[in-house]
């Protein structure tokens, strides 16, 4: 079965998954897309042939030659897309963040209890990434005992232009809260931020800063952004247990001997580090949609939880002190593990 | 556009195949296989949802529903395959090897060269690998001077029953043989079979075998192949240059430090190291038939020129003495780089 | 010149570095030792050749024959032992730690300085490794920029019997202490504790923690310290500058690929790590006692600092509170940075 | 005890080993010395406090201040001041090689066993390399299996200006030769010499060159020789066992990541990488004089052997062709291992 696709959003991000979900992902069409920029929609779709360009999300939605739907338009409009997918009855792929604010993912969470199965899935990429993964398993054989402390590393050589410090908590560190929810199993109770000395290629940014997180069980990981260290992207993390540790690799196709040193290549930024983990996230949510499982990626609680934190953890950069986090009950239709494993 | 391909042979590699063309590649279609065993070919064509199983290999290469063929049959009923595929102006990828012997290899690039285009795509996977293309861009970049020495390793856990010492060469060094005039542009010249102290987990084999190859500039190649080292599937390459070396990396996905020790996980076989250059590699054949470029990956001319030089490291063997290789002088059909680029 | 020494102390570290005087370290002679224990002492004195056993400490340091006075006594003793060996005019190497409290190592810098010339070292021999050299090295060349964040890791396989959780900053941090202070050339400002899940192999024991400490430029430090981790003895250190990271390296003296992994050994104990920096130590020691220099190495101050540093993160770890560090003023004596180059 | 040493020859290693017996090693003194330019003589007796100087060699030898011997003269007088000293029953420490042919070898081998105990030992400092000890202990331990290959690499910046293609193997190969009969515990059989193309920054060298060396066992090692590779001095050594691997580490110092790469650096000569093998060799020699033992290090027999295997390489170079190495048999002075272990 070929899964027929629409995408809302074909800036950047869109066009890169209308590219991914034509040339690298199998059993997939793009039939539908739209944009705020009407050019911008007609040129896309001329050059990957898609047919038909709507003049809104909502006809992307209502498209019956539409299976599922891809949401990669500006945040504030994720709410009103992933809403109106859910009463459509059809899966729908958002990227990150899922909302803005808590209360735009709890509505969120309710509609799609409402409809009493999984339809969303936020694109939290890193659960698909191999390192990530081979990490996880080790954590989950247990062969390192319980985790006791994550050290957790997420380096940018330059921030862009938009950038200010709280982005580096809901642009950034995002994708370390749900990495470490899904990585460890449980949520976040409790956030700090740490402010050190500040880099002279961030401006007026506190940059970097480093994040203090509780966990349910104690743990407790920290997690340094730095988004403007100029040598490459760079992504680690560590996880620490009674007997050992386990730690990301790092993946050196090459490795050259020359001038005095030995030297191994470092990503030039998140594309180069994740491109494979992208694929997969979205091969594994066709795959999903094309058999009888549904969706079992991050899910609506996951983009839900994130923003919690996230928000949170704003408040603890603000404040300058320790800050729970507070999330709902968890309804019964992600009880199943489905947002943490 | 989508490619609509035509399986022959569904043994272990064939089925591997459909499985990738039908859920990780891109833009293809299995519309028709067969197989010798023709209740094999039913199940495999019900497993996967091809709708047609033809008698014989004949029929699905002159299937008009059928684009483009894979040949995963037994290796003597290669030549006939791809010489029909050629005939009937089909693009056809083989798997390696391409035939038993040089001068099946020379009837097939007779064939090719009187078509006056390159159909024929030999599955040498390694060209598509992460790794090995970062190690041919540092050494075509020239930074580390001219290639003067390549150490490579080949290395198994455990020799498959059929094997043979000669199957070392045929099977496992051909690998290298095609990789090494990819990687270094050029021919190989001669060739030398070391033997050193055997196994003793490999039975009657002389194994392990070290390889002397010499090529056109004077580089030398040494290649270590060992079947039955136990502990995992090992490729390694490095090439010194005149200032520097270049080396494949080890791409550890995750690192562990436990019980007195730091470790990396180790291959279990060549389906892990090199599954995704197996995609990759057919990724690219199925974009370059849906353009306008034709195949761009190994040719009839690599295939042949690997078989030429296994056959003459056999007879190095052999004979226990250094042994030119002799090559026919390459069409014109391939002399654009397009079997070494 | 010979530099003749007197041990005041032997217990395991005092025969330890008789040892080393008399085996590794070349222009030096232990001619006299004491020990609360006279048996041990006498036993000591034999196995090594030592001519003279004296009653006290008090007499090692006034024997006309001694040069120099080793104090590896217990630490209650050390602040006597050392103000008598200023008193003498005689330089003294004294174990870490320098004093039990900041007033002790304050009575002592106020008898150096009135002696007018540095006579004390300190036994912090991290300054005398050669990966932290190189890493100190990379730092102080600037090419990494400015240092903004240092993530420190420092494990033990398994806590000794008397552990308390305030050795883990007595007994574990203070190395941290000191090597922060001596590779980032500035002092700590302030510190604070974290308390992650516990060890289950810790017993009683708060084990691990996590140290955040801060220093004059805005710089922060993190220090995991983890006292049962069972694995191995494991030191770590990233400076985190603004272009760049530099890490301790994994000094690796043999790597094996065995049953499915690429491994490398840990250290079983700080002995393994350390040997050769306790090496180095009393080689530069000697050399510079033997020439017109006195002691370079760490000073009267840097003990007394790590003191107020211990100190404050004790009561930092009871209050559960980021404290403050306050130093008096470093008297002239130290300011031409002796204590942190 | 102390050893009181005299030294035959102070240029460059003379005086470095001076350097080191004053200042790094402890139970020696040197106390005499002598050189062909009694100038230089002066100089170094005057810089290190050596009290008497000779005019020659012999005068050391029979001095009877002087316990034993340190021959770093030219290499053509070794064999008059190695039989010299054995003729006076004074331990002699020799700088590689031993002699410049094998049959003055034999002539030290037969005054040494008439002397009827050992006194002789020769510089190869790679036996007292933490890394190849690490490495030995593996492969004697057994856990790879038996050893079936070894791949050896010797890599230099620059060739000295003195350098023939023949130095290759007399100078640099020579420390493989020696090495290899140590770690695999067996003699070289059979060698063969490779001359893959030149680097243009060796001139008119043979520069790299392969050696194929068979073992007792049949076990073979490949060694590259590389003496202009410009990146720094780089020894590999990995012994291929029939289970798994075991490889000399690299000890890096420090790990830097800037400007788009991981880099640890490379050691710039033999210097930096031996320093520590030339400071143990020398503490292990005097603490075996000060002992009861006698030396343990590498032998008359060693020095020879390596002579031999030199020697036919040499010819083997120049003929072409695969040469086998002819020992003498090894008297009983030497059966018990001394030489291999």
């Amino acid at each position: 079965m070929t899964v027929r696709v629409g995408v809302i959003g074909v800036g950047m991000i869109g066009q890169d998954h209308i590219r991914r979900l034509k040339h690298v992902i199998a059993g997939v069409e793009v039939v539908a897309l739209t944009d705020v920029d009407p050019d911008r929609a007609a040129a896309v779709a001329a050059q990957y042939g898609v047919s038909t360009v709507h003049a809104t999300g909502q006809e992307v939605i209502s498209d019956p030659a539409v299976d599922a739907v891809v949401v990669c338009s500006w945040g504030p409009t994720h709410e009103e897309y992933v809403l109106a997918s859910i009463a459509a009855g059809k899966p729908v792929f958002c990227e990150k963040p899922l909302a803005e604010t808590p209360e735009a993912c709890e509505r969120m969470v309710a509609a799609e209890v409402a409809a009493g199965r999984r339809l969303v899935q936020v694109g939290f990429m890193r659960r698909f990434d191999r390192a990530y993964r081979a990490l996880k398993e080790v954590v989950d054989a247990g062969s390192i005992g319980a985790p006791l402390i994550m050290h957790c590393v997420h380096r940018n050589p330059t921030a862009p232009g938009y950038f200010r410090t709280e982005s580096s908590i809901t642009d950034a560190a995002v994708h370390e809260f749900d990495m470490l929810r899904w990585l460890l199993g449980e949520e976040i109770v409790a956030t700090t931020v740490l402010t050190p000395r500040r880099n002279r290629y961030g401006g007026d940014l506190q940059d970097p800063i480093i994040l203090v997180l509780e966990l349910e069980s104690g743990a407790i990981a920290d997690v340094e952004i730095s988004m403007n260290i100029r040598y490459g992207y760079d992504i680690q993390g560590t996880v620490v247990g009674e007997e050992g540790t386990a730690a990301l690799g790092d993946q050196d196709a090459v490795v050259v001997r020359l001038a005095g040193g030995t030297t191994a290549p470092v990503p030039a930024d998140w594309r180069e580090r994740f491109i494979r983990a992208y694929d997969v996230e979205f091969q594994e949510w066709i795959d999903a949609l094309a058999g009888p499982r549904g969706p079992t990626g991050p899910s609506t609680w996951d983009g839900y939880a994130a923003a919690v934190v996230a928000n949170t953890t704003l408040e603890a950069f603000r404040t300058g002190t320790k800050t729970s986090v507070k999330l709902a009950d968890m309804p019964d239709l992600y009880v199943r593990k489905e947002g943490t494993s």
